[in-house]
């Protein structure tokens, strides 16, 4: 538990002050989709199979995939958790740098893991971590690419958080039977606070992960608002058009303070800083909080801005 | 995932047509704590270590407990599947008949479950499992007999999901180093689907089932319901004294109908009754849900009816 994560606003607004922040420091979405009251139930009962198999239904038309091929848990890091008991542990590729809770939960479960620069070096691994695109680099791998490295290794894990602007890289749409794509709900869709994630493979594969969740993982909430938010493709459209551009926006401004763009995803950018600390410090006494990596002195990774009045603090911060 | 549970309402549904159905085939109270509204970063944010800290210190208040020694975990459901892995697989001994996830959890997992009828045929295993009090016969054990039982056993496990009205009874004020205590919240506040349960033990204890869940694990409505929920006494109060009262309405609604109640908590109670099948048969069809059991053709458990409207269709469908 000692790893560090995007979202500890608390530690920033005990150093630079509380007030109204602006928290960059995560990949979720700021705009999200607007939540309407829930139904009396949804608080009080025990999650019913006809509300899950409802959410299924929608998820997998929108991952692209058979409905027994979805499994909805309670984040991704549950998924993530659990990924380590699919096989007897043995030897981990983990595709670095990137998100570091596979390492942890993999070792912490007896796992032998090797850091992967790239894929090529994960051949003959008994089980390989892809984040595709990655965090927090953007670096993307297709299909077809990962299928072949799904044949090289025994099994193949794909971390699919940021891919829902992405729908072209991902696995879902031909999963082969070794492996396991992960999904977050909370990014995209910006509820976070939900915990709600899928994992999808092959029904086989998903036994032992619905097993080791055991019933209800889901949440009454979390059931009813992901089944009208996935099913909300307007809204779905409207937000990648505005990562997009937004993206684009902040990549700008990031230029003008002198900052190099190493890529991203929709939802989040890493830049090439001079001075890392420095730059956080300046962002964070504007009440902007962003994101530092311990393996790095001089990236820094700033979520995208969620309204015009967002950015216009961003870019007093950096560009006074 | 074929063990049977309470909370089926959608096969009753199938079966016995829909409508405005009461469903005491559960054990959560049918009176919940009246959710406010939510604040807005509960859905949008990942939940926070502050909002955390602030659940830790009303629940460790309402248990009787230091603050260090409460882990919120997502539902006592979650925290039954980590139970196998506290320990390397041995022989597990699991109270009988109770509630059925552990022996299947910790099966799964490679234990050994021997099921014990009472507390002495627990002596020198490995892993024990006490639920106090007992679901479904409330069978109760004071906290005294349950230290010395943990003498005698290398882990022990107590489900305390209805002990909420009856604090006299939790181990949780005394807890011996190699004991973890798991409590409900969605039972007693009646908010089963928020998914909340917390484990109760030594710091020692709760590490690897902390590791184990991984970040985020309660999601942001829960922490911020539950810390309000848990600190109003006054509805406590309230609702203890209802579910007293209740409990004997309805053993006397049943003693009419000539069932014998065999125990029970101020939850649900257990009823003996000439044919447990007729007996469900006849509430479903006025739409009354209620519990049977695999292992009997006689018990029918009932959860407490939440209002005078409700104790009248019961009683009409029991007594005509």
């Amino acid at each position: 538990m000692a790893r560090d994560h995007g979202g500890n606003l608390d530690a920033a607004q005990a150093r630079f002050g509380t007030g109204h922040w602006i928290d960059l420091s995560t990949g979720i979405n700021r705009r999200p989709w607007p939540v309407q009251p829930l139904s009396d139930t949804a608080f009080r009962a025990l999650p019913m199979a006809r509300a899950e198999r409802a959410l299924i239904r929608v998820a997998a038309e929108w991952f692209g995939c058979a409905d027994d091929h979805v499994l909805p848990m309670a984040g991704a890091t549950a998924a993530i958790q659990l990924v380590p008991r699919l096989r007897p542990a043995g030897h981990a590729a983990v595709l670095t740098p990137s998100y570091n809770e596979y390492a942890a939960s993999l070792t912490a479960a007896g796992w032998r893991v090797t850091p992967a620069p790239d894929l090529d070096r994960m051949d003959g691994a008994d089980l390989a971590v892809v984040v595709n695109p990655n965090n927090p680099d953007g670096r993307e791998w297709s299909p077809l690419v990962l299928a072949a490295l799904a044949r090289r290794v025994g099994l193949l894990i794909v971390d699919e958080s940021f891919a829902d602007a992405r729908p072209d890289l991902s696995l879902a749409r031909s999963l082969p039977a070794n492996a396991v794509v992960l999904r977050s709900f909370g990014k995209f869709w910006g509820l976070a606070g939900l915990r709600l994630g899928f994992a999808l493979a092959d029904p086989a594969l998903l036994s032992p992960l619905r097993e080791a969740a055991g019933p209800w993982s889901v949440s009454g909430p979390a059931l009813e608002i992901a089944t009208a938010a996935m099913a909300d493709r307007t809204w779905a459209d409207h937000t990648v058009t505005y990562h997009a551009e937004a993206a684009l926006n902040l990549d700008r401004l990031a230029a003008r303070a002198g900052w190099r763009p190493l890529g991203g995803t929709h939802l989040f950018r890493l830049y090439d800083t001079p001075d890392a600390q420095a730059a956080q410090d300046t962002l964070a006494r504007a009440h902007v909080w962003t994101r530092r990596f311990p393996y790095s002195d001089r990236w820094l990774r700033l979520g995208i801005p969620g309204s015009r009045d967002e950015f216009a603090r961003v870019g007093q911060a950096l560009t006074g």
